[in-house]
C-alpha cells in the first residue's frame, strides 16, 4: 500500500516522499479506514492530491479524505484507538458474495461461547499469547476498549478496539475464539491462554481475507492545530 | 449460468438435461436468490446432485438448496413473483468494496424525489415504456407488489416486486429513477413516462453491475404435492 502510495504521488511531488500507514495489513486483508500520513520536500494541496491519488491508484485503494496535519505527525505513531472487525461466514456452502471478504468457516458457531471467552480480552492484558513473533514484541501490553460478536444470519463478526494490537494479534483472537464457537474448547479456555502468555497454547490464526481495519482514532490536537504530539513515544503496534 | 449448471451436471446424468432459470440475467448482474429447474431422463436425487454442482461449478456459483418438485415444474413458467434489488453509489469517491456490485454514481441524489416518483409504479401497469424490446414484448402488463427506495449512508438501494419483469425493465425503472434523483426531472415526469408506454421518453438503461435477483416465489402446491401447476399459461417475463 505505501509503495502505491509513493508511487502515485511521484509525478506530483519532487524529491523524497515518506509515506507511513496507521496499520500495516498484510495481503488479502481489508481497510475500510486506513489513515496514512505523507511527507513531502514541497507543501502539498489536500484536495488536489486526493484528485491524483485516487486518479492514479490501483482500483482496488481510494483515498477518502485529505488534509493538512502538523509536521511532525506520523499515523502510526500518534494513532491512539484501532478498530478491527473479522467476518466469518458459518453458511455450509460459501456464499460467493463473500469469496476473498470472509473466513469460510461452513459450520455453525456458538456465538454466545464466544462472547463469553472474548469478555475476558477486554482490559489491559499482556497479549503475548495472541502474537506471532512474541520474541520481537515490544510491548506486548495492550488495553482493549471493545470487543465485540455479532451475529446475523449465517455471518458472525468479531469487533475490537484496543489502543494496539501486537503481529497478528487479531488474527490469532479469532482463531482462537472460533476453537470455542466450534465447541473445540470451553469458553473459559481463552482466559487460561491469555495468562499463560504462551502462543502455541492459543487457536491458529485466521486468514487475512476476513479482516478489516475500520477505523483508527487520533487526539482531537492533531486535526484542530494542537502544538504537537509529545506523548507518543510508547507507539500502537504495527500489525493485528 | 444454464450451461455452466448443464456441464456441471454432465459426468453425473445420462441423456439430454434441461435447464430453466427463473430469471435469465445479462452478464455483470447478480442473483443472491435463482431458482432454477433441472430435468433430465434419469431421476436425481437433490443431495448428491447439490453436492456435485458445488464441486463443479466456478466459484462465482453455489447451489444453496435442492430438492424434488413435480415432473411439470418450469423454474420460470411456475415462478408468481421475483424481487429485485438495485444497488446505486453516491459518494464522490467509488467504494473499492462496491466495484462490479453497485452503479457508482457519484453524486448525492434526491431518495425522497425518487420515492414520490416511484410510488406510481405500484400496482398493474402497461410498463412498455421501461422495456428494452416493446416490439417482441409479450403482454406489457406487470403488477408490481412492491416498490421500495432505501437510503443508508452513500448508498441507495432500490427494492421492486412484481408477477413479471419485461426485458431490462428493472434496470430502465433505475435508469429513470436516477434522472428524478439528480433532479433532472420533477418526480411526476415517471408518471407521465409510464402512461406515455414509449421507451424513448425514459432514462437510459442501468448498468447491470447493480442489479441483484433477490427472490423467485412459487405458489405453496409447488413444494407441497400439488397436484400440478395448471395455471401457468400466462408466464412471467424473462429478464430484468
Amino acid at each position: 500500500m505505501q509503495s502505491q502510495i509513493v508511487e502515485a504521488l511521484r509525478p506530483l511531488v519532487r524529491g523524497q516522499i515518506r509515506v507511513v500507514g496507521a496499520s500495516r495489513t498484510d495481503a488479502g486483508v481489508h481497510a475500510l479506514g486506513q489513515v496514512v500520513s505523507v511527507e513531502s520536500p514541497e507543501p502539498l494541496v489536500p484536495g488536489p492530491v486526493m484528485a491524483a491519488l485516487n486518479a492514479r491508484l490501483p482500483r482496488d485503494m481510494r483515498v477518502l479524505a485529505a488534509r493538512s496535519v502538523p509536521g511532525d505527525f506520523d499515523a502510526r505513531r500518534a494513532a491512539r484507538l484501532k478498530r478491527y472487525g473479522y467476518l466469518l461466514g458459518t453458511n455450509r456452502v460459501p456464499s460467493p458474495f463473500l469469496r476473498g471478504f470472509a473466513w469460510h468457516v461452513g459450520r455453525a458457531l456458538d456465538a454466545k461461547a464466544m462472547r463469553d471467552a472474548a469478555s475476558v480480552l477486554r482490559g489491559k492484558h499482556d497479549f503475548s499469547a495472541f502474537c506471532a513473533a512474541p520474541g520481537r514484541a515490544r510491548d506486548p501490553v495492550c488495553t482493549v476498549r471493545a470487543m465485540r460478536i455479532v451475529a446475523r444470519g449465517d455471518r458472525i463478526g468479531v469487533l475490537m478496539s484496543a489502543d494496539a494490537f501486537l503481529h497478528h494479534m487479531m488474527r490469532n483472537v479469532v482463531g482462537t475464539l472460533v476453537e470455542v464457537g466450534l465447541g473445540r474448547h470451553p469458553s473459559g479456555w481463552v482466559a487460561e491462554v491469555l495468562a499463560g502468555r504462551d502462543r502455541r497454547a492459543a487457536g491458529p490464526t485466521a486468514p487475512p481475507e476476513g479482516l478489516y481495519l475500520l477505523r483508527v482514532l487520533y487526539p482531537w490536537s492533531v486535526f484542530h492545530g494542537g502544538r504537537h504530539l509529545g506523548r507518543n513515544a510508547g507507539a500502537p503496534g504495527p500489525e493485528a
